[in-house]
């Protein structure tokens, strides 16, 4: 994985920036970005980002040049945002820094384009006030691995009850933001038991997401994933993979679902942009079906590069 | 609030950094670290500390030249490397460090020294496999009027059980995170509620610790903190209060406090580093005992640069 092609993005939300409107003419006439050097250091060690986690971000795959699900990051990021009272992203720019990115990048089969916004520079600091916004896009890992042998997940406790998205709106459930270091220690905790990814319970049993994926459930004609309001992520692969389903005649649903139900699934998936439909094969040390035909049909889905 | 006195840590591990070991003369010859310019960007976008929140922090007060509380704080950052699984800071190299991020700031009464410790650049991308780690001094914001006065506070659930820190380890309660965002998000709500700070509660009920400070309750003449075995941080300053409160004669002690208790306290305060202790005037909206004296008396032992 090479230094990704990096965009700085100097004009991110709407409204001021940098002492500008948006009814400044400049403003208007400039692309709002520039290209910057991801091999240099571009960010202080005063920015909220690294200090607080506090931003958000999204990953939007790339396919042959094509982003397909760019509409459905684009809307989540801004989504993100608000639930983290960030100010609102103007997504012309994001939309426009993120081709940018992809033209400036050299051909690559498949590429994952990061967008972030920071809440910027700590208060009272220089500079403090203006969020800090980049868009990086580089070569994405290759999955073919797991795509088509599948993966072994355990269930772990998010410690959170399925409700808090609608009582404890401060805990952030449902935005998709930089503070992920629990995330990344399921994932370490996963690896000590064997495994290679997590399904998160809720602490009263439901079934919610992976840290970084949506859960797909089969049983016969009918397929499932946990539903947005247990406080998890609109999973926008999820959503293109469900579009897929129901033109096949299958039927689809967002559920509250028992972590308990999970083993009578007939076959079990993770969905992510960039991973795409990994089958769950082993799920807690028990084999889970493997349907390694509609993963194929699934992942080929998801890499055409839209309609 | 000026821009800090930076100091870049190149050895913060112990063991092997940019291919040295401890053995290797040279790196045992050199202090570790080397001054560097905040106003200029130090990080790449490609660190964990801000793509994940990946990463730990403390906080050390400087009064007069002196950190009283350096190793609570050094021994807590230690702790908090561990649970995130990262590879165990040198201490002596901060230790060092700070002191020389003391010294290379211009004189002021109060400092904040802030230190930093992220897993590093991504995984697969050139320079991955190295923390990242500074030192930052900068002159405290002035906390006087919060002293003085009091602030008012609200309680919020942190959605976790109290045991969650035995149950499920990697939710990394207990460990002072970059993961911060939901910190902030509940001070914003605060805010949104009138008051300035939050007192987080445990889903099943019980007091556990303000978003960056410890909870202190008074009856008579027993205090009393929330027990580190709830999930929450050990209080470098709650720990000096109780080496001062024993002196004087006073009771102290670490308790499970359902937070239906706290209105009985005759006072309340919140001790942090920096801002020292803080009488809670206001709980919820209801007035708060506020014992004026021993507030005054406790941040004077506070910012008391001995021992």
């Amino acid at each position: 994985m090479p230094v990704p092609t990096l965009i700085l993005v100097t004009h991110p939300v709407v409204g001021t920036t940098d002492g500008r409107t948006d009814d400044d003419h400049e403003a208007r006439s400039q692309p709002g970005f520039v290209l910057a050097d991801a091999a240099l250091p571009q960010l202080s060690v005063l920015d909220l980002g690294v200090t607080r986690g506090d931003g958000v971000f999204e990953t939007v795959m790339v396919s042959e040049g094509r982003a397909p699900a760019i509409d459905a990051h684009l809307g989540r990021f801004a989504s993100s945002a608000a639930l983290l009272d960030l100010p609102r992203p103007d997504l012309d720019v994001w939309r426009r820094a993120v081709l940018a990115a992809i033209d400036a990048h050299p051909p690559a089969p498949v590429l994952a384009v990061k967008l972030v916004l920071t809440r910027g520079i700590e208060s009272g600091a220089p500079g403090a006030g203006v969020p800090t916004a980049w868009v990086a896009a580089q070569a994405a890992r290759d999955f073919t691995l797991q795509r088509e042998n599948g993966i072994r997940v355990v269930t772990l406790d998010r410690g959170y009850r399925h409700d808090v998205a609608a009582t404890s709106p401060w805990l952030l459930q449902g935005a998709k933001t930089l503070s992920y270091a629990i995330n990344a220690a399921a994932l370490r905790e996963a690896a000590r038991r064997g495994a290679d990814d997590v399904i998160f319970t809720s602490s009263d049993g439901f079934v919610l997401e992976a840290p970084t994926a949506s859960v797909l459930l089969r049983e016969g004609n009918r397929f499932s994933t946990p539903a947005p309001e247990l406080g998890i992520l609109p999973g926008t692969t999820q959503r293109r993979v469900f579009e897929f389903l129901k033109v096949y005649g299958y039927e689809t649903d967002a559920v509250r679902l028992r972590a308990s139900e999970l083993g009578r699934a007939d076959a079990l998936w993770l969905l992510s942009s960039v991973r795409q439909a990994v089958a769950v094969v082993e799920l807690d040390g028990s084999a889970v079906g493997f349907d390694r035909e509609l993963t194929a049909q699934l992942n080929e889905h998801l890499a055409a590069s839209g309609r």
